[in-house]
């Protein structure tokens, strides 16, 4: 037996117990006469004391031999501190040891294991064995677990079962690109991994099985930006007989409860938002409400006097940054436009206006307006005196997404977007299809299989191009602190609907059939009205704990070029079984730097 | 909304109430002047009644118009059955409707939905959105994903972590055969899917994550025999500072759990048996103890007595199988004995003795044993009166094998599988290495991370090749009623004994730094002795529920030759995929018939 008991565990009532611990080391003090070690599991730290006095000479001898990160079995008694470490649970105790045997040594570690280490990144993924002895790691994957615990256990006790769907599946390339399979069994033919479950989930509900959720992985061939990995975790849901009223409900719940059960934290009830206020009041699909800072626009009262800038905007829009106006010199200023002109942002301009105590109004256009002309837009704005406005124009839908940029960048700078303040919000409404004018085709804005409501339904199947363009979807996301958290609709459950939309997606009939025919053979067998949603797992945990990155709570992430550089994969594979799956590889020669 | 209630709430509590309730039409029974139609969904079915006297005219011709399978929302009143039908819960109501809407119309189904179905696998399978609508069916489900949640509360209250790992790994060619994904970002490099997530439990174990656990699907692409899948679940557990014992503790506790929450099975203490008891007293390493006829060997009884079959065989070995002396005629036996010899077992002949009524003793090898002789079998056999003895001869192992497919077969014959009857049974002591003849080389019995006993590892490090046949590992497999259900084993965590293994098992140097470097190099971190268990996630489901095919507990599996019938995968890609991906199909003409 290695333990009588864990590091953490051993209090003051276990005072006089003789016991079997074993650990890593973490540290050691070693006073010359004296030595303590901290010793450590997942579960605590429990310190150890060695003394030339009342240990023998060979164990003292062979104390002083252990490194950082040494596994050892101690056997001793438990004794009361002189001085207690109130910091700790196990303060209260030390262990004074009689017997000590080394399970295995360990190499001096390549960065410290500590809740700050000095590893970068690369070291640490490198060595992520040593890294998840990290605390703060280790407190994230636990948390993890937990998480998907209580998801379980609530969507359980709603009736929802979970299904295991198949991973190895058939390659869509509607949407992001596929991880593709050969298949040995059947050359030339490939499996594809699943980037969700989505149709065998509709297809549950066609069999059926009423209410479904799954924590899952999903898989997505992109060009990896921050924070996304080509492998990622989703809670996957779908009901049948279900209005987008229950669902938002249903999910609603299970949110609450899963922010109390494992944080603690009582999250009011979600106000809701349509996509397109959403995006009047914060350029955004995903607006962080954790602050204010909405957007007024100013067509009325800033065009038509004389600023061609303007006059020449679809749109002129501002927010009012408050008691800004005397921290924000015009070397500032100067600053905050160039952020914004960065080609990732790609504002022209930033026009401010600053409310001054006195009453009046100092603007980057006074040129052009009159101090009462800033008042108004002052006043439209909710300004008071102090307060920066900042204002940006040109075509509506750019505009707006710099804006958001600004908003964000000032809600930040300010200390607005607090990690434990969590607000929650639905946005509903979304546009069923978005035109992409470069492609020259309609994009689903939400899936394919997003069903429109049900006032738009004739429109779509009987309605011209324009009107296309205006159909509204039973679609919502899940939005807290300007994360997209989940999102999901009500889905098409009728074939000729889904004909009808493949079709609006260019799909010609034969590629329909080919990728989707078993789903609207499906709706032909008595197919219920459904719909769902899906949570980015990894994503939830990340906002949960107030954290940026979602690859702190996954336990073996990939980097930017999609690699595991602790196995080292993908890597090459042998001639041998290239051969059996029949198939060769055609690498391209890459001439110089790339 | 779609309903107030579902169709398997109601009762008499509800008389009188009106509801709305959603769900399929199961049948219709149409006498004319009313109509009673059975509604159907997940949680059980309600009995609809309409009629001349009291529907509407339009109501009733529209329930008229309603086939099997169509998809209904109905309003209602809750009224008293006249007669009552005790087999349903909802039996004493039924609902006198008032609205009726179909919500989806529905093809005549291929086949009819009910518990004993008339469609074959195939047409189940390709239409399983229709066959997983049956009773039987949706209950596996629901079964597995009540199995899943109970394993993973018992587990997280014994403070087990379920940690996600990767999906998207290395290749590593030794075991079965990966399923692999070419890397668009890293051209010519592919992703293996796991085989189990054995490396990466190990490395979390390296991380001080001390209990893990993950509920994982895992992927082998080897040639389907019956009820094997290329995507399998594993319930996949690990643990640190463990000795066998206390892993063999812990997920004995885990079964017992298991079968008493969800089928309210009480398991008796686990029996442990050494590997060489297995095979000496039942041929096999998974032996099924629901019933007796244990191996008797008779080399010392039956030799030497001019029967030159037995004389020149290595093993002489029987069973007694009680009672059917007289129930086997010599055809019966005549036909045993061509089962036994058909090539998929390859028994040389089969002798048998009857013990019969009046003491003596009738065999086919009377003309070289006296019925002292025989007797003298008989009573090593304890054999009684009216019992009858089967004996094998031949090289050991396979004569081993070959009666205990006979054994089987009488078990089976003679109804001692019941079902229900768990007889679970951990089998320890498993050799660490098989020497193949035929490759010439040795090969893990358990895998390459498996620890030697303590008591062995020197020999393993020093021994000779003989040595090495020797060995005994620290491994286990849990066996219920004849299937193994879970094996795992103590794992190396020394870089020395890991390396001397890889060597044994024909690794280079190169191989085993290539494959597993990182494993080998984590264990000179301050790897921890660890060890685990995998059980076989589907094949619980199966053996919990007296079934033997996993493939009914699977929502979608996959046919022998992998094929996904319902969605026709794998399938062609298109050709700019293959580009992306850099790489080319270089299928094999089939030269006419295959």
């Amino acid at each position: 037996m290695y333990r009588t008991h864990n590091c953490g565990e051993l209090r003051k009532e276990n005072i006089g117990q003789e016991v079997t611990l074993s650990g890593w080391v973490q540290k050691s003090r070693d006073k010359g006469f004296m030595m303590w070690t901290d010793l450590r599991d997942r579960y605590g730290i429990t310190q150890l004391i060695f003394s030339e006095e009342k240990s023998s000479q060979e164990l003292f001898e062979k104390a002083r031999t252990l490194g950082r990160e040494f596994v050892i079995k101690i056997t001793g008694t438990v004794i009361e501190r002189t001085s207690k470490n109130d910091k700790i649970p196990t303060g209260d105790i030390e262990i004074e040891v009689s017997a000590l045997e080394v399970l295995n040594a360990a190499k001096l570690p390549p960065f410290t294991i500590d809740d700050d280490t000095d590893g970068g990144d690369d070291l640490r993924m490198k060595y992520r064995y040593l890294d998840l002895r990290r605390r703060p790691v280790q407190n994230n994957l636990i948390f993890r677990s937990n998480l998907a615990l209580e998801t379980r256990k609530y969507l359980a006790g709603e009736n929802f079962i979970e299904v295991e769907t198949p991973f190895l599946i058939k390659s869509t390339p509607e949407g992001a690109r596929d991880f593709v399979v050969p298949s040995r069994m059947n050359p030339g033919q490939f499996y594809a991994l699943p980037q969700s479950p989505q149709t065998f989930k509709q297809i549950l509900m066609v069999a059926g099985m009423d209410k479904y959720f799954q924590i899952v992985k999903c898989f997505r061939d992109e060009d990896l930006r921050a924070d996304r990995q080509p492998e990622f975790t989703q809670i996957d849901c779908e009901m049948a007989f279900v209005t987008q009223e229950e669902i938002l409900n249903t999910f609603e719940g299970l949110t609450k409860y899963l922010f109390k059960s494992t944080i603690g934290a009582d999250l009011p009830d979600f106000p809701r938002m349509t996509y397109d206020d959403a995006m009047r009041r914060y350029g955004s699909d995903k607006p962080d409400v954790r602050f204010g800072m909405e957007f007024t626009e100013l067509n009325d009262l800033a065009q038509n006097k004389g600023f061609v800038v303007f006059d020449s905007a679809e749109l002129v829009v501002g927010i009012c940054v408050p008691g800004q106006a005397e921290n924000y010199s015009n070397k500032d200023i100067k600053k905050l436009t160039e952020w914004m002109q960065r080609p990732q942002i790609g504002a022209k301009g930033l026009v401010n206006v600053k409310c001054n105590a006195d009453g009046t109004f100092k603007s980057s256009v006074d040129k052009f307006y009159s101090q009462e002309d800033l008042k108004g837009w002052a006043d439209k704005m909710g300004a008071e005196a102090g307060d920066l406005l900042l204002i940006l124009s040109g075509e509506t839908d750019k505009t707006r997404k710099q804006l958001n940029e600004l908003r964000l960048e000032m809600g930040r700078k300010l200390g607005l977007m607090k990690a434990n303040d969590f607000k929650p919000l639905w946005v509903v409404d979304f546009p069923l299809l978005e035109w992409d004018e470069d492609a020259q085709r309609f994009f689903a804005m939400h899936h394919p299989f997003t069903s429109p409501k049900k006032e738009d339904v004739q429109r779509m199947l009987n309605g011209d191009h324009e009107t296309m363009k205006n159909l509204r979807a039973d679609a919502y996301d899940l939005v807290i602190n300007g994360s997209e958290i989940g999102g999901g609709s009500i889905r098409i459950h009728d074939r000729v609907l889904q004909e009808r939309n493949f079709k609006l997606l260019g799909f010609t009939d034969e590629e329909a059939e080919d990728q989707f025919g078993f789903l609207m053979g499906a709706f032909e067998y008595g197919a219920p009205p459904h719909g769902g949603i899906a949570f980015g797992f990894d994503r939830l945990c990340s906002v949960m704990n107030g954290q940026n990155s979602i690859r702190d709570f996954i336990a073996f992430p990939k980097n930017n070029q999609g690699r595991d550089v602790m196995i080292d994969a993908p890597s090459a594979i042998a001639g041998e079984q290239l051969k059996e799956l029949q198939i060769q590889l055609n690498v391209q020669e890459s001439g110089g730097e790339k």
